[in-house]
């Protein structure tokens, strides 16, 4: 075969074991959590119908370039799906019968034929969690416990950025920005803690702002006040005073939800999509070892009824968490000794079928255990445990079986043990435990 | 919007909760036992260079007419993966320094724009487990006996049915059947116990098979003699005798292995896939309430290696397990308790901040927890319950609060106890272990 086609598609990798089992290690610990909290598991196709994506939706025209086409035999038009949003409004649309609030977990590929950066893929795993039916900030609460409990579990040192859309629209008005500007002025004060207020000043400049709404905004931000009680007291308006009840209901709720990790009221984070309704955030780790968030989400209470157009309102919030960015937070770090792949390798020198028995059994006492398959000498096989982190080697000769024994080596150690066959379980879980 | 785009791809479907968890359960069972034998995860990606899938390989034109074929924006001819084997040659090619034998397993999904029947669809997932470099029956063994620990994990009690492609086609040479019809042949006598020898010999017929060689073969089944014994007595030619010593070998090692599943030998089961040269096997219920395989393999020593042409040799065995037959299995049999969602439902009466923390502490005792969200009454929440078969509720009033208690009602006796919170843990955890 030509080497040319040995290769992968731009945008896409293959996760080698190595990588695999600590993205398997977040995956079940995001479905453990989500699971703890009532959250229920859904599978949506990867397949979808090209009209469902391309039909009036937040993502919009911006997305649709990035839309993996294709057709079916049957002359269908279909497309990849880009998010699990999408596939969620239609579950809920198709499904009127369906009990709300539904709490849905779904962990799964998307696709986007869109630039490649480090890290940035054209097929990656989002981890999304989402509350439709519930316009209680019971449920942003929720949601926040759930993140600080999941990254707690993986050893992961996280804060998290708080905003209310209503409240940032709010002050955006009182400013004076029309609300065509709105969109624009919110991107840039995104950026406000990287790149500072003159910084944003040159970003409104470039995004073609009036210089009258510049100055006003640079005033404000210059005033510094950014409390919510200095906020609440500088702007009236009901916007601006529903944005601040919203955010102190949500604050005295993951307070009462015994969160102690760091929430922080960041008052003009945004979130770049236009779908939010209300409480927008974005996790962040502590020690900026990844500067950009690896999680974020925000509440949508519009968008899968206008979506739906049956009508009905369907008030929904989530957080989807990027699986891969979580993984290069944790292959940033020491090496976890739980990812090894197996804790005893049995190595049968002339005695195949009975070591097959004895992996067996091994297994039965809940030991994950390797047979050696490929008939590699004793030496060879040590050296591979040695490679691969095998704390326990078990050697099963003749000797040993006419003697019913096998011998157990410490690799660490360097140490040997023979030991009979009926104190072999006390034994080898002793070892396995004080490694 | 129309409902016209509200609806599932052709031959795709929405996987709702109650499936979902069920299909959860099968791929971290599945997952549990293969690394519980030392395989470890590989994750492909799902979209593939086409001429990758259109190389010379096993699948060939058949399949490749069911390919999805796409193109990104950079113009590349792309398609859809319909099987985990390429992937995984794939990676066996660009990986050179790999370590062999290598045990992978991989569990995503494949997509093939073919016929859709009841059960059989456009997009879905296999489960792949597959031991690459190693030529000894040790590894079959291996495989079967995960086979056998997964299925009664799961509690579906199945047997296997086994045989080897040498035999197989030794056979049909010594009985005079031409190369270029072997193929044809096999697969008629793949059917013999489903449509018996005069279902054979008319199937035969429709082959176009020539007379001579319908009446040989017919004779051939008419002996019945068919155990290894006698097939070694009556068949001579190398090819035969190297089928039977591989056979004795698997039955050794699987006894070796302490499988005490069936394992039947089952002189004309083929498969149909080409690819296949040494061992096939193929597992069924035992009680037939599914008549088809759920779950099949089988040794494929040649395929990777013409695959990459790198004049290596790369011995490989496999199974492949269908989620989606096994999950049909398992929703045919009795409801397991195991997928009901949560063990406990927090309604609170005005007390939301303080049912948060409640909530909270249930799930940090390990106990799933569901928190009403939507401001339901007590009623429609305890409906609610019952609809949802959550066994436990905890109803939190201000009463409650005043008084440092909770009420504590069983669903299923109707019954309620006022429980104080220092003894709430215990008390939780008697009701659901007596549950």
């Amino acid at each position: 075969m030509e080497n040319s086609v040995l290769k992968n598609v731009k945008g896409t990798k293959d996760f080698m074991p190595e990588e695999q089992m600590v993205r398997n290690r977040i995956r079940r610990t995001l479905e453990e959590v989500f699971e703890a909290y009532g959250c229920k598991p859904l599978e949506t196709p990867m397949l979808s119908v090209f009209e469902l994506l391309a039909s009036k939706y937040g993502g919009g025209a911006e997305i649709l370039k990035e839309v993996y086409r294709l057709s079916d035999q049957g002359e269908r038009e279909l497309a990849l799906r880009y998010d699990l949003t999408v596939p969620l409004a239609k579950v809920v649309g198709m499904n009127p019968e369906m009990r709300l609030p539904f709490k849905r977990y779904e962990i799964g590929k998307v696709f986007r034929d869109g630039p490649v950066k480090p890290g940035r893929f054209r097929e990656f795993v989002q981890c999304d969690v989402d509350i439709v039916g519930s316009s209680s900030m019971l449920a942003e609460a929720e949601l926040i416990s759930m993140a600080f409990t999941a990254f707690e579990r993986l050893g992961l040192d996280v804060y998290i950025e708080v905003n209310n859309r209503k409240l940032l629209s709010g002050i955006l008005q009182e400013l004076g920005i029309p609300e065509d500007r709105a969109g624009d002025v919110m991107l840039s004060l995104d950026k406000l803690e990287k790149i500072g207020v003159a910084g944003v000043r040159d970003d409104l400049r470039e995004r073609d702002v009036e210089e009258s709404l510049i100055t006003a905004i640079v005033a404000f931000l210059q005033e510094g006040e950014t409390t919510l009680a200095s906020l609440a007291e500088r702007f009236s308006s009901s916007l601006v005073q529903q944005g601040i009840r919203e955010l102190e209901q949500f604050f005295a709720y993951v307070q009462g939800a015994g969160v102690t990790g760091e929430v922080r009221f960041t008052p003009f984070l945004a979130r770049g999509l236009g779908i939010y309704t209300g409480t927008v955030y974005e996790i962040f780790l502590q020690d900026q070892s990844i500067t950009s968030s690896i999680g974020s989400g925000g509440r949508y209470d519009k968008i899968i009824g206008q979506f739906l157009g049956d009508g009905r309102e369907y008030p929904a919030v989530g957080i989807s968490f990027g699986l891969d960015v979580i993984l290069t937070a944790l292959l940033m770090r020491t090496i976890e000794n739980d990812e090894r792949s197996v804790d005893v390798l049995v190595v049968p020198l002339g005695t195949e079928a009975l070591s097959l028995g004895l992996a067996n059994r091994l297994r039965g006492w809940g030991i994950k255990t390797e047979l050696e398959l490929s008939g590699r000498r004793l030496k060879k096989a040590l050296d591979y445990a040695n490679k691969e982190q095998i704390p326990f080697v078990l050697i099963y000769g003749e000797n040993e079986v006419e003697s019913g024994n096998v011998v157990l080596r410490d690799m660490k150690e360097g140490t040997e043990q023979t030991v009979p066959h009926d104190s072999l379980e006390q034994r080898i879980r002793e070892a396995i435990t004080n490694k």
